[in-house]
């Protein structure tokens, strides 16, 4: 049987209607306000005419008009893309057009990238979101929430895959749900909880602190752009005592903040987003900053993984032990590093309208994350590397064969092969090695292939650096040995 | 898909080995320890020849043993039928019987009662249940742990019905899992929390807390039999922060207290069993004890509906509002008073071998509660009686059909009618009236039923008084008008 649940955010408006459920710069909505908006967008998107079972594309900062509509999805019944806004407008296209959504909503700030795919999706209908300020459309809006169908789907979430083009992970209600309990039970859930979101909502990291906050009634702080002094202002001012960050934003912070502690009620930074630097998590330690490790995907809805709070300092390193309802194997003898694999109710579906990748991933219920990681003897995860070949860059996953088909695809390049490179400030960068068709041809090609990705991959996607060889490393059956470049690059020989 | 978790208590121990998990008298069990006995404890199941499948019923006080066999059922398969150890040899022989239990386990505080009772079932396997405390067993006992399947039956607990018999409600892994979650939501959990358990955990009320404990991994400390004056140090020495309660145990331990305050890490007096006497809410308003009414039954696996924390004093009487997952409905037009309509999941999925009884109270998903409440203007229960014509005395649950057919096996008796009476310490006690078959026998009759009772239903249910009428108040079509026995009780009549 189908479990149906009450929807959240309208069961939190009747229970707590005049508690703050979200604020972002001068607004301050109560859950009853998100509630209205809520219904707001609803008539909204019935106005737009999409149908229960469609599919919804936005494209939107971290704005409250956003938070609305996820809001509105479940009294619809359908279901939320969230377009990366890093995205070029072929990589846009291609997701609008993979996902078969019939309507694609964007912001103020979208509309000029919206006017440079509009031409290439005639099918497809686009309408700006205005922002939720007219008090009477808030009013008006007739009550919409239903029952939530735990098994639907609330957002297809686009993950770049190895095999070149995205994949759109399928989180439904249930995967939400059980996240969001499992958290709790990890962190616990006090009375003045308060989130602050700095990561995109586009990202489960993001969006998933949305849903949490109307099954908890608790509030969030949105902050539209990441800016490392605002952040730190909000933990201090709106008694912020939770935050998920990223390595890169929490150096920022740190650095932002200098000598100034930050105030006992910010229990927990939640660090996500790949492998943590030592000193980064040295230098918490020694401010006394509640650090604690995660490791998840947009396959697990958030977070797998994680380390208790109890056990930050004595296990600093670690992204700790699976949250309760999953189960975690390592593919590899006991203590030896392999393949992370996990199981439990916050796994996705699988991947829309891609039943092989899907039946490539999640295998007798266990999904195959890619990742390498070992167990200490206590049962600790340590993550070694996140897919063999994932390059992960200010929290942001770049695939490096993406960057490699998109480099191909320039008629002066016969092989390409893309790895990270550590970096300071981002974590890894990524550095492209092509062979160039034509070896009188080399100079021209480094001069070009920069504005030719630059047209084709989001910023955060750009190669900082090219070298040209004359051939790439391959294993005997042909396969591109990305960890000889590697290593070549970490001897200086290129 | 049936969704499989790890097992809960594994998990624990694994997560926080050397947390607190029991204290019970001078034992105090960690995490590890607890996960250790349960293991024992199936060890010895797996010793005694039961199967997975196959139901284990329990005669035990609320004691360690207790709950490392409880913990040992899903390691083993099995299903736990704990019987209610105020049951007399009659009542116990049926419920045995009824639930089909090839074996019976029995601490030897009740070993005189199960020799009262294994010559009439002489199919049924009775062990005595020794304490956990052989060092050497526990160490030896293997891993025993496995997946839990939510929606397998955790246990099998009798709630006697309005048409005689008990019904043996079956409560799963499912129903425990959302209800521990639901509460969380509701009270919040935090890090210290730590649950006092005085009901007895033979009821689900009690036995909840185990679960939850486990869930959350938080510290229970366990009351063997209720004692004010205990209870109240413990609360003092544990660092108790939750207690469930029900009026009379809650009277009792304000009496024993006097004047002395209770500690500000007792946040939660969790009230229910039944309407609470406005005096007694006033005096926790008037110490600030924070006192959470909530309303709930076996059939919901324990709390259903509860009052935020927040509102426990602007709305004292009321139970509150529906816990997240669960919807609730009156039938009845709004503001007025009618059946109280439950459903969600935590609602159990029905009565062991009784498709009537579980077709006649869960009709699409709805449990019929039989309860009888209203709701408010802003949507907050109250709740008017609890089925028309249940007795709630001291907590326990007493269905006058049931007490009516006994008094109707003797011989002498042509109609009997019961009825609950206002107590000062017992919230309500049961009256009788019988009409004699042999007018000239009536003096007899009323020297004799005592003892008749006696022999067949616990002490708790026995009547307080016997009243012989010449003919009992009926309906048109012969039904007993209850009401208009209790009217002329209240009016002095008889």
């Amino acid at each position: 049987m189908t479990t149906r649940l009450p929807d959240w955010l309208a069961r939190r408006a009747d229970l707590m209607p005049d508690a703050p459920a979200l604020i972002a710069g001068e607004l301050r909505w109560s859950f009853a306000d998100l509630h209205r908006a809520a219904n707001a967008a609803a008539a909204r998107l019935r106005g737009f005419e999409v149908e229960a079972g469609q599919r919804v594309a936005s494209l939107m900062g971290s704005n409250p008009g956003f938070v609305a509509l996820l809001h509105a999805m479940p009294r619809v019944g359908t279901s939320c893309v969230p377009l990366n806004t890093r995205l070029t407008p072929p990589e846009l296209v291609w997701q609008i057009g993979h996902c078969r959504a019939p309507l694609v909503l964007y912001d103020q700030a979208h509309a000029a990238t919206i006017e440079q795919i509009r031409a290439q999706l005639p099918a497809v209908r686009f309408e700006l979101w205005r922002p939720f300020v007219d008090r009477a459309e808030l009013e008006a809006a007739p009550e919409s929430s239903r029952l939530i169908e735990l098994e639907a789907i609330q957002s297809i979430i686009y993950t770049s895959g190895t095999t070149g083009n995205p994949k759109g992970a399928m989180i439904s209600y249930a995967n939400h749900w059980w996240s969001a309990n499992a958290s709790a039970l990890n962190l616990g859930l006090l009375p003045n909880d308060c989130w602050l979101a700095i990561l995109p909502l586009f990202h489960v990291g993001g969006m998933s602190i949305l849903m949490r906050s109307v099954i908890y009634g608790q509030k969030v702080v949105l902050l539209e752009r990441f800016d490392a002094g605002a952040a730190n202002r909000l933990i201090d001012s709106e008694g912020v005592t939770i935050v998920s960050v990223v390595a890169t934003t929490l150096q920022r912070m740190l650095e932002e903040r200098g000598q100034r502690a930050y105030p006992s009620h910010l229990r927990c930074m939640l660090l996500g987003g790949g492998p943590a630097p030592r000193p980064l998590l040295e230098a918490c330690a020694a401010r006394a900053l509640p650090v604690v490790q995660t490791y998840g995907m947009t396959e697990t809805a958030s977070q797998a993984v994680t380390l208790a709070p109890a056990d930050a300092l004595r296990k600093l390193g670690s992204a700790g032990k699976p949250l309760l309802p999953l189960e975690l194997r390592i593919d590899a003898p006991p203590l030896q590093a392999g393949e992370i694999l996990l199981r439990g109710p916050m796994v996705c579906a699988g991947y829309v309208d891609d039943p092989e990748a899907t039946a490539a991933a999640i295998r007798d219920g266990w999904l195959h994350t890619g990742d390498i990681g070992r167990l200490d003897e206590e049962g600790y995860l340590y993550l070694l590397d996140r897919r063999s070949d994932l390059i992960i860059s200010g929290g942001e996953n770049i695939y490096p064969a993406e960057l490699e088909a998109a480099l191909l695809a320039h008629p002066g390049v016969a092989e390409a092969g893309v790895v990270g490179v550590p970096d300071q400030e981002w974590g890894q960068v990524p550095v492209a090695f092509v062979v160039a068709r034509q070896p009188a041809q080399v100079e021209s090609l480094l001069a070009e292939l920069p504005n030719f990705l630059f047209e084709r991959l989001a910023r955060y996607k750009l190669p900082r650096r090219y070298f040209v060889a004359s051939e790439l490393p391959r294993t005997a059956s042909g396969k591109l040995r990305r960890n000889v470049l590697r290593r070549q690059l970490e001897k200086g020989i290129v």
